[in-house]
């Protein structure tokens, strides 16, 4: 099956309307029709080849939320006209102890990201969701159970919702706690969103004072301005857990000495260029962590989805065409945008 | 009570004999005569300025043993005779959550140090180990259960013994889990002799292809030289824990790479130039964490105690007389001891 796609034929090249073809649903696969793709900074740095390894042509896209168009006959858990979505994965070994767990984002022997993993099907790596559709394995598509007129809002789910919300569960993040956010973006309007519908007590960071506002609004109990020392300074040795969502290379430190004893700071960030080195003293002087983190398993970002459905949680989002793609990278890298772009994916009909 | 003492009068004189005084055992006081005392790096950057703050006359030593002269009225828990121990600290507030959990070690006001810290005893800072007799709140003294003849070798239990055996236990090192010690001096030897005892698979991790032996002889399983890129990678993703002793800064994504998902390392060195800025990737693809921890609490300290007693774990030791500090100085800094000296305090007599 030949559909329509946006897509990179180099690291210099504009995304720009490409065919590819689908496989067929085989025996264990859901064939979906895409309604909506989340713009994930990752598909940035794939396309753009920031990040080594990119393959050409480079169809990014991995917050994937549409309908089943077919189903393998081995299919039990879907049906032909179900909402679902796709994250960043879309396929494991099955095998390894991190695959055993339900822990597919630890697979010992290597996921298979949804863009530019290794696929025996044409032309030999994977393409992501900037198309109309895309054919999966059932064990890595998950039920959207969100009101229709809320899809749009759910695919940033697939991938900015799970990567904050498996650390928060992770790190027993719930009534009682205080919680940082670091940093109101992608991820970490979605971090503010889910720590407080886990019933802790939220402080969001930022930079700037004119999130002070929007913050609250996400559903932070208080709002620190991270470039004033006597802010900080006020909150030292408070923190239960810190989520750090900023991947520009920062003074990690600043957040450190506001853990409590025993206390977590967990990036989900990798920054271009390293942070200064961190200060083994502060982790010392109150055992406390500096932890990393990968978006999430494909049980638990179920039980996310299903958290979110409940809760009447989705993204912030701000709606594009398929072919203003390279005005949303440009939007996204100045954080011009409030808090996640989609694309409309009907817009590809017109590609 | 003036007894003799070896202390250093500003930061680049020698440490030599001195006159101190030391109060009469208050109410809750236990007055002890030192028999022995640990050598720590600590009292060599303390006595040096290294870190900033020493108080002069500097008398440093925090790992004491000896016998109980005298006691308060309000002592309960120990007798003249009794043979004792005193670690890092003589005192903390006693009302803190840290201290409420046992914790003093983190007391959120500040412990006493058993050397350099406030009190008010003149002249008004502590004075420590290297000295032929000390006075300390019955609250801050461990009771010592090992042979008589093992009491020398007893003393490094105090500070190298706690500080390795507080996080062996905090991140559930026992049976069934592969552990690495890097770093085999003073701090390490424990590590590998207590994470032995304890029933962990160890690996040690040594520049020195000469220390194979010797640590094969303290309690590894495996030794690992570091700097050989093979060996290391034989062991990728393969430990539960990793406890690093290692106070020089190095690159630590070389031990990071080693840790299994969900693992962490444990830093209990303050390096004096920063290590190279660990891999944040490296914590993320393996939810893997970089912890620190500061010595132990008094009741973990004295359980500790009793552990080694029952193992017969003792640190392996190098008499040296006080009059022969400076040269022990000089060789520790050449990591040039097997594994920790302990001055003998009756050679104090003759100073």
């Amino acid at each position: 099956m030949i559909v329509k796609a946006y897509g990179a034929h180099a690291a210099d090249k504009p995304l720009e309307p490409i065919d590819i073809e689908r496989r067929p649903a085989g025996e264990h696969d859901v064939q979906i029709a895409i309604a909506y793709c989340g713009v994930c900074h990752s598909d940035l740095h794939q396309v753009r080849s920031e990040w080594s390894g990119t393959l050409y042509p480079c169809v990014p896209g991995h917050e994937i939320v549409g309908h089943v168009t077919a189903v393998g006959n081995g299919v039990t858990r879907f049906k032909v006209g179900d909402t679902v979505g796709v994250g960043c994965m879309v396929d494991s070994c099955q095998h390894c102890s991190a695959c055993d767990e339900g822990l597919e984002q630890y697979c010992e022997n290597g996921f298979v990201g949804t863009y530019n993993g290794p696929t025996p099907d044409a032309p030999g790596h994977t393409f992501g969701g900037y198309s109309q559709s895309i054919t999966v394995s059932e064990k890595f598509v998950l039920k959207i159970n969100h009101p229709a007129d809320q899809l749009a809002a759910v695919a940033p789910l697939l991938c900015a919702g799970i990567t904050t919300y498996s650390p928060l569960r992770h790190w027993n993040v719930g009534p009682g706690k205080k919680v940082g956010i670091v940093g109101i973006g992608g991820l970490g309007h979605m971090g503010v969103k889910l720590a407080h519908a886990m019933g802790a007590h939220v402080v969001a960071f930022t930079t700037s004072e004119s999130k002070r506002q929007d913050a609250l609004d996400l559903g932070a109990d208080e709002v620190i301005i991270s470039r004033d020392p006597d802010q900080m300074a006020a909150h030292g040795g408070s923190f239960d857990f810190i989520l750090n969502t900023v991947a520009a290379s920062h003074d990690l430190d600043a957040f450190t000495t506001l853990l409590k004893r025993d206390g977590t700071m967990c990036l989900v960030g990798v920054p271009e260029h390293p942070h200064p080195s961190p200060s083994v003293g502060v982790l010392i002087f109150g055992r406390k962590s500096i932890a990393g983190s990968l978006i999430g398993g494909i049980a638990e970002t179920q039980e996310m989805l299903d958290f979110c459905a409940e809760k009447g949680i989705t993204a912030d989002i701000e709606m594009i065409a398929m072919q203003d793609i390279e005005t949303a990278y440009d939007r996204m890298q100045k954080s011009d945008v409030k808090y996640r772009f989609v694309i409309d994916s009907a817009s590809l009909a017109a590609a």
